[in-house]
């Protein structure tokens, strides 16, 4: 996930953000951390990503500080990947960006809606709640299936759970775990 | 700039925008356009990126509609490179994507810093002045150097404008013209 030497000089704030997490699926494994996606098999199946490719990528989020690696079963030994605090401020970038793809290149409106849980509000720009007008961390999002989600088909357990309102991070984890 | 077709299922908000700036050098390009960098050359020393990368960066953000190209110059013909309205909305991500990376990333604090140029408040989340809480739209933001710059050295002509306070797509064009 290195950059090559020609960034060297670009040492502003955005491109070391781009450093470590400017790689699409990088981007696209965080998107699904804050869903709650925790497992491996649940990463693969809802990216549809080659295994190595995840492997590298979650790998080299964990050494970031963005996911941490937690052994959820001893025998055979499993981990999960569970996003840090640094990880989850990563929630401000990744709807912003989310908000201006929906705006401008969804042509039939937002598949997921970012929600306050306390008040139901939807979220605007900055995670701000325009009811109660605070700023709203991931654990107090609620994710709500938008008008651009109908026809999906996807039955990965991820898609699946995505149907129906939850709240991000909390974990969504394989039956079979 | 066309991702593979490994992301086609992974139509959401997020995935359609980083089908589009989801790569390193583009962001870059995205963010010296809203320093105000319009032309080829300037790019190309602030960047310091390989002639035929930006070629092809800057033809597939027109194709996106994030920049527009502009002739400037007949005989011999030059165009210089301008963020559309949509490009500009780019702003709100790449502010909170900075931030992350100054939090996070920095040692040595910002590199650049953004005030609202009405009233010199330095921008919260979600690109809102503190003071008169208002959203700021980016012709409104100055950029002024940070402490993270001390000891920048480098001479080309983007890195000196930017060495003062100045607003945000007010034109650095070239003294050659």
């Amino acid at each position: 996930m290195a950059l090559g030497k020609n960034y060297d000089g670009q040492d502003c704030a955005l491109a070391s953000a781009l450093e470590v997490i400017g790689e699409r699926w990088t981007l696209l494994v965080i998107r699904d951390a804050m869903y709650g996606v925790r497992r491996f098999g649940d990463f693969q199946a809802h990216l549809d990503i080659p295994k190595a490719v995840l492997s590298q990528r979650l790998s080299a989020l964990v050494a970031a500080g963005i996911l941490e690696r937690r052994r959820y079963q001893e025998s055979p030994p499993r981990d999960e990947y569970v996003l840090t605090s640094v990880g989850r401020e990563l929630w401000l970038p990744v709807l912003a960006l989310a908000q201006w793809g929906e705006r401008h290149l969804s042509d039939r409106g937002a598949r997921r809606q970012f929600h306050h849980l306390a008040c139901g509000s939807r979220l605007g720009r900055g995670a701000v709640c325009p009811a109660c007008r605070t700023d709203v961390p991931l654990d107090e999002v609620e994710v709500r299936p938008g008008p651009g989600l109908r026809g999906d088909t996807r039955q990965d357990q991820v898609s699946l759970a995505l149907r129906t309102p939850r709240r991000m991070l909390a974990p969504i984890t394989d039956k079979m775990g």
